[in-house]
């Protein structure tokens, strides 16, 4: 049973296997995906994956778009009841969650910039499906759906998938996130969100695209190059209770981003995090669900991901101008 | 000159560079840092460094061991006053600060494990020269010293450096650390760090090498495999207040670390950051500086530095018992 131990110093929860003991040999070399026209993802191999929690077909019985399946080397355990108790001064609970794959589509070689926008759309339904169902396991707190696109980007499968993690703790940084907006709440009474969306579209300096529903735009201290993130304009705290229009533009929106993002920097590796309110803010005055999107590129610095100071070479305005510059 | 602007959903403050807009293409391909025998750091080149700062010299005139320089590329201008101002909602300052590189050697092949540990000691000792110099500006407010070794890791030149950043504000992980340890003091009138040491010490399941001033552990709840901190057991908040005799078992216990890493995980790539209190906190009864260790490896995922949920497959147990095993 993996556990999740809390460190006292930084607050962080981590997930910790504990499963069976690793040796440093395994941790040696590069990871190189396996490559191939056939992956364990891909049609055909259906009955080698876990038991289907949802798909949608082209009609009853026809071949699947979009599929979920639990994850085959799961970081947490969807089996037991939650224990929370003390190590000495330290924190444990044991790894209770569902951890989930929302596979893309039956081809290996798609990716969400080249789906057609419907299928996009699907992928959009898939999360806000699994979303609605996991909601109802009162062991958990909060779910993060993720994606890393590119193997330097820490993708070890490269079909292109997200994966959902339903946790009984929220993520710090949406932790951290819900501190700092209930702060500007408590202050000013407005969703610090909202505010943004309301600067970001009155400067227009960093806007990439707006639609009726969404605005992608890079943040204002953009931790990264070409860093993006899509911001409904509607107050939704949870994405669960967005609605099939923010769904559609939602993918519409993000398709383009990466598109764009592929254009301008030829196909880097990419992660997305959706960052959703945990169950207990469902109707939070303060947060509002988005979507980041960060490209990894050169110039990353062992400053930010080690020592919490990110160092941005590009300013987000010159990143907005070029990305609206480029096609999609 | 740079921007330190402030993200106000994470609370981070960021640098963002404004000297000159690049283009997306100089963000395409992934970095491969020039190799060779001779570069700009090495002994030969002084002349084309900004001017020294600060070497240690066998005799007068000798030939140096350790130098230090300003950075060629600085993330932040040592020029100026420091003005503080809003933009619309966002915060944002100019971006005033030190940035210098801490040369370990004249020879570029070197590295912290393979250098004697009277060498190892210098470097060591010119951290905390540097640091007392910088600390009687007073526009700064914290020190960060960082060292990532290989191109994995972020680092650009390959000869063995560690870089030294002085800024207004502490990095954002220096101030959850700082209201992490101030709560557990305000509850327990102990300090936090000391806790885990004693806790540390009498487990002993964590611990990697003990010696008369330091004790050299993976934490509880480490987010990376091998991860490694090292604490010095007398409670002192700002690493410029240790002592002799503290910096030669700082030297010896972070070569041990660093050369059985060598040996267990075949010179993987690595960061170590530096965590000292600001200088506001000098005489903290709940901070206690310390230095994080983390080497790269396989299965660092992406939901760990974009989302904050570390997933750790390797218990911190079985890691410190893999490195006592090893041969330093």
């Amino acid at each position: 049973m993996p556990e999740l131990r809390k460190d006292p110093i930084s607050g962080r929860w981590v997930i910790i296997g504990t499963e069976r003991v690793r040796r440093p040999s395994d941790f040696r070399a590069p990871r190189h995906p396996p490559r191939g026209d056939s992956c364990l993802l891909c049609a055909g191999r259906e009955n080698e994956t876990p038991t289907e929690l949802l798909s949608y077909r082209d009609g009853a019985g026809g071949p699947w778009r979009v599929r979920v399946v639990p994850s085959k080397f799961p970081a947490l355990r969807v089996e037991g009841e939650l224990d929370r108790r003390g190590h000495g001064l330290y924190d444990v609970m044991n790894g209770i969650g569902a951890h989930e794959m929302i596979v893309e589509s039956p081809h290996h070689h798609d990716t969400l910039a080249t789906l057609p926008p419907g299928h996009v759309e699907d992928v959009i339904r898939a999360w806000h499906d699994r979303m609605v169902d996991l909601k109802r396991d009162q062991r958990f707190r909060s779910i993060t759906i993720f994606q890393s696109h590119g193997a330097d980007a820490g993708a070890t499968v490269d079909h292109a998938h997200a994966q959902l993690l339903a946790t009984p703790t929220p993520p710090q940084r949406l932790g951290d996130e819900l501190h700092h907006a209930r702060t500007y709440h408590d202050y000013r009474e407005r969703c610090l969100f909202c505010d943004v969306l309301h600067q970001e579209t009155d400067e227009r300096t960093r806007v990439v695209v707006e639609t009726e529903h969404m605005v992608a735009f890079a943040p204002y201290a953009a931790r990264f190059p070409f860093e993006v993130w899509i911001l409904p304009r509607r107050h939704v705290p949870t994405f669960e209770n967005a609605g099939p229009t923010e769904h559609r533009d939602l993918a519409r929106t993000l398709r383009t981003v990466l598109r764009k993002l592929d254009h301008a920097l030829g196909d880097p590796p990419w992660t997305l995090v959706l960052h959703s309110a945990p169950f207990n803010e469902a109707e939070s005055a303060w947060f509002h669900w988005h979507l980041e999107v960060t490209p990894r590129v050169r110039f990353t610095t062992a400053l930010g991901w080690a020592g919490g100071f990110h160092v941005n070479p590009m300013p987000p305005e010159d990143a907005a101008r070029f990305l609206r510059d480029t096609p999609d």
